[in-house]
């Protein structure tokens, strides 16, 4: 990993950890919650792919700092929801217990609809708006609104319910994956370009990348919950053959699913053809490397 | 209830069911669940006074239209999420199942989830931003954002767990409640200033009419718990003594929870003072005495 990204991570860190301080209020133990998943050394790639779009379009990261976490917090989110009884049923996350584990039930559950919410007070406060300008500001939560809804992620969580136990064609898999976890990385782009005020030939390029490694990186998921050990992987690996799930791999077979992940990482790279930022560019040629060869 | 106010309701009405629309997607169930509980008859209290204080302030209450139905959403997004086992595991909301007894946990949790981002999504779509204005659009939707999240309505969730089965101080009981509740009913009049322009003073009454009918409505509540029936509640009467809790009832008595709506209700209809329109001046008294009598 190049300096210059280190440090964007490090900014990251230390914002996500200030937007959601210790206290003495009486809900404090919520706090706690919302920091035990928010601060547990997740990768932060959907923050970084804000930062990294915003200058590359030209734009000051600093002024994207709110909304990258913010899609971090949406992210976070989602797993804690996700690993609910009632959802996945979930108990590790990351090598540690998940948080209804730690939490409790009842503060899990509010802990993710804090985070939620959390998100758009962080958008949308005054320094937010001053820094980014009230349209960019309004434009790239809104972004993060529809791509995180029922439209987007959550649909894309309803479709892995109902396909729950049984075969679904490839056709129905990719949409799931494009709702629950490809809508995300896109709005990351997205959201990085807007702030920059990028043109539409931009935006664009910004979203085949995207699209391209928000795929790949589905793909790899599937691939790792075959081939990655529980330890690695810090959650239960081989749970999708456990749960009858159709996967890339069940439906493509392995060397087909890693080979299509090797076509859209080059596809990503290409998109970025367009820019003339070379720094920014090997950053994000590195990041899409380093998501197809992830072991974890 | 006078035809403007009326008519206010209807467009709300109408609103709401257009943000939701039936579909055949994939996920079609969660768009179910999510009209399910979001069409099923409440009061719309909410709302109304976004509208009514726009109104008032000298806006028009057309631009605010799309703030007035996210606000419904995130309180309904709260019912959803507060009926579900982990929580206060209730059967029945307004006389029917509750979301997760229709649809089940899973689903329950993600209509809740998708209702909280729509709310966002429909402040911050383009026809919005364009009707309100950039800016006030991301100062209204940034003053849900922080009334709804972790130092408001969902540090009052918290607060009230956190009390489940102990006697706590009416303070205690009144910090809760400003957030439980009283948030919300703030932020629906703070947000009507915002969309109109409104001056400081303004703003300022408007608060004032709104933290006192805001906590007026929560002593209601108690009262009701006691002295309503299951079928006017629309949900079970008496679960405050079942659960042993503290409420205003247990605390003041009867008579001086009684009293203190009395006394709320007028310092709320005097806030009003310094506006000029009586028509909806008028609208707002009678609210605030509906309010005050309701019996359900």
């Amino acid at each position: 990993m190049q300096e210059r990204q280190r440090l964007l991570l490090q900014q990251i860190e230390q914002k996500l950890e200030a937007y959601v301080p210790k206290t003495n209020a009486l809900y404090h133990r919520l706090l706690e919650a919302m920091r035990y998943s928010l601060l547990d050394g997740g990768k932060r790639i959907r923050p970084l792919l804000v930062l990294e779009f915003c200058r590359l379009c030209g734009g000051e990261p600093q002024k994207a700092l709110p909304f990258a976490c913010a899609l971090e917090m949406v992210h976070t989110y989602s797993l804690i929801h996700d690993d609910l009884p009632c959802m996945d049923n979930d108990d590790i996350r990351r090598g540690r217990p998940s948080n209804h584990k730690a939490f409790g039930e009842d503060l899990a559950l509010l802990a993710g609809d804090a985070l939620l919410t959390l998100a758009f007070e962080t958008m949308l406060s005054p320094e937010s708006i001053i820094q980014a300008g009230a349209d960019r500001a309004a434009q790239a939560a809104g972004t993060l609104a529809c791509a995180a809804g029922a439209h987007g992620m959550v649909g894309g969580q309803v479709i892995d319910l109902a396909s729950e136990g049984q075969q679904v064609p490839l056709e129905t898999l990719q949409i799931m994956d494009e709702c629950k976890t490809g809508a995300l990385i896109l709005a990351a782009a997205e959201m990085g370009c807007i702030l920059a005020g990028a043109n539409e030939q931009q935006k664009q390029a910004a979203k085949q990348y995207a699209s391209a490694i928000g795929l790949a990186f589905q793909i790899v998921d599937d691939i790792l919950d075959v081939t990655g050990t529980t330890e690695d992987l810090g959650k239960k690996a081989g749970s999708d053959a456990d749960n009858q799930k159709s996967t890339y791999v069940t439906l493509m077979g392995l060397e087909k699913a890693r080979q299509t992940v090797q076509d859209l990482t080059k596809q990503a790279i290409r998109a970025l053809d367009i820019f003339d930022d070379q720094e920014v560019k090997s950053e994000l040629v590195e990041l899409a490397e380093f998501l197809a060869s992830r072991n974890r």
